[in-house]
């Protein structure tokens, strides 16, 4: 996703997104995020008027692992991409001035900068998705750690006798709590014999069974989808009262599709952080969902190059 | 403990520890500590001459829950000191202005500021006595959190299913790697049967056992010791890789009773946050014992409240 958002902050005045179909390798992708950089510039010009010299750089949101300061991919589990300097092939590519952050960090921000968190001090944001991120910021300014990899939020253990994550640990909250995690519970269940609408929703084909289904089964009514959200709440639940613990925020945002389960998730989520944090910290503390749903990680590389360009 | 740090750093020039014998309530605790400073102050000034106006004034570590903005102690589980504004109570005791700051805070700093810490950008240290602790501290700043609970690690959960800690939440790393709870675990197999040096050091009156008791046994070769040991080393390690994920800090400084096994507890406690933290995370950081195993919280509480009058 490509998107022209204001210095000054506020939603996008132009947004592209597409498939830059990573599997042919980093350059051909980096060709086509700079024609569609091109043409969101061209865009936002005939909107409202000004130049190409308005549009002061880039904020570039990507997976990690990454070296910040290089601005490079260290590691792409599945792609290929090891090493590349993603940060100034975009640069040249796109002639501005570029920075790179992690897609939990660019999220965070977005939230912290026009979402959810506005003119909030300390806040923890959440991304549950295929995998569970975040970020710390305090005072507007992002925790990003010794070598770029604070809040791998989705890899500390909440079951040290668990079972085996992808990542090597064992235990980890993304093993219980994330998208395609959720998704394989439920098909579990339904497996097991449970009456659920899900079958239905997918005709019987069971693997076709996604978190988001699980989500539209329960707005329908779904008991048995509604039991997997409350078990999905306990376990997201401990993870997050070990944030409550540790940083104390003053607003925990929970960003992602799971969000869509609203209350459905929201109400036993809150019900479990305050069962199990502190009393003073969880006091202090909102649990809120995002409120830039789409465009959080997309607004949030854009503040990310500005907070790096203007201090 | 009551010190007199020099401003500059350094170790303290006079220092006293003695029971406040704190059940008599928090007014005839505060007159002892006052007593105590009193004399600290003049054996320094008969030690390396100087006068009393160059103590400039007091940092003061308590356990939490604290109001860190009020000085005073929220809650104390057992001495009904509820309440109490102990900051300013010993500041007009002592006739010298005084901060307060919670344990696990003035540790961290005290590591930082003359030990392990030395020189170093961001660092976690975990206490682990009675309960387990700690503090971050980042570019010299401490992180506080929005109502200073920050980073209460004792009550972060390591097994979302676990037994319920006194804290109120369920599997939580103190419930398993405390000095008493180290204690309990290496009763509980001596109770057993298994054959150990520990029933001969406590003449078989196995409430005796303590953690201490455990790493003495381990010196004198005991295998049990060391199983036991091994086994907090896997618990802590989990609660410890979890701090490598979320904060990527350089280093990681283990203080309190539990550094006394040295190695037998270091050596396995770096090989479980190896196998389970990001290599990212993990490479970036150095685990190592405190060097300030009495004096880093008094040293500081001082250097707290240095960093607060000179900001």
């Amino acid at each position: 996703m490509v998107a022209a958002v204001p210095v000054v902050g506020g939603e996008p005045v132009a947004l592209l997104s597409g498939d830059t179909r990573p599997e042919r390798g980093p350059d051909a992708a980096v060709a086509d995020i700079a024609v569609m950089a091109n043409r969101v510039i061209s865009e936002t010009i005939r909107a409202q008027g000004g130049a190409r010299e308005d549009f002061v750089g880039v904020g570039i949101g990507s997976p990690g692992p990454l070296d910040l300061s290089a601005g490079v991919i260290l590691m792409t589990p599945n792609l290929g991409w090891d090493g590349y300097p993603i940060r100034d092939r975009i640069s040249d590519a796109v002639r501005l001035p570029a920075t790179l952050d992690n897609d939990g960090n660019c999220a965070t921000y977005g939230e912290w900068w026009l979402g959810a968190g506005r003119g909030i001090s300390s806040m923890v944001c959440v991304t549950v998705g295929t995998g569970i991120g975040g970020g710390f910021i305090e005072d507007g300014r992002l925790l990003r750690g010794a070598s770029g990899s604070a809040l791998e939020i989705g890899h500390t253990t909440i079951d040290f006798k668990g079972r085996r994550c992808g990542c090597g640990n064992y235990g980890c909250l993304e093993a219980y709590a994330s998208g395609p995690n959720i998704a394989a519970r439920a098909r579990e269940g339904v497996e097991a014999g449970y009456p659920s609408l899900l079958s239905d929703l997918v005709d019987g084909q069971l693997d076709r069974i996604t978190a988001a289904l699980v989500y539209e089964a329960l707005l329908q009514g779904d008991e048995y989808a509604q039991e997997v959200m409350t078990e999905t709440a306990r376990m997201l639940g401990a993870g997050l009262a070990n944030l409550v613990n540790t940083f104390n925020p003053e607003v925990l945002v929970v960003v992602g599709g799971v969000t869509r389960a609203g209350e459905h998730l929201f109400g036993p989520l809150r019900s479990e952080v305050r069962r199990r944090a502190f009393a003073s910290a969880i006091e202090a503390c909102s649990i809120v969902p995002g409120v830039l749903p789409d465009t959080a990680g997309v607004i949030g590389a854009a503040g990310v190059f500005l907070a790096e360009h203007q201090s």
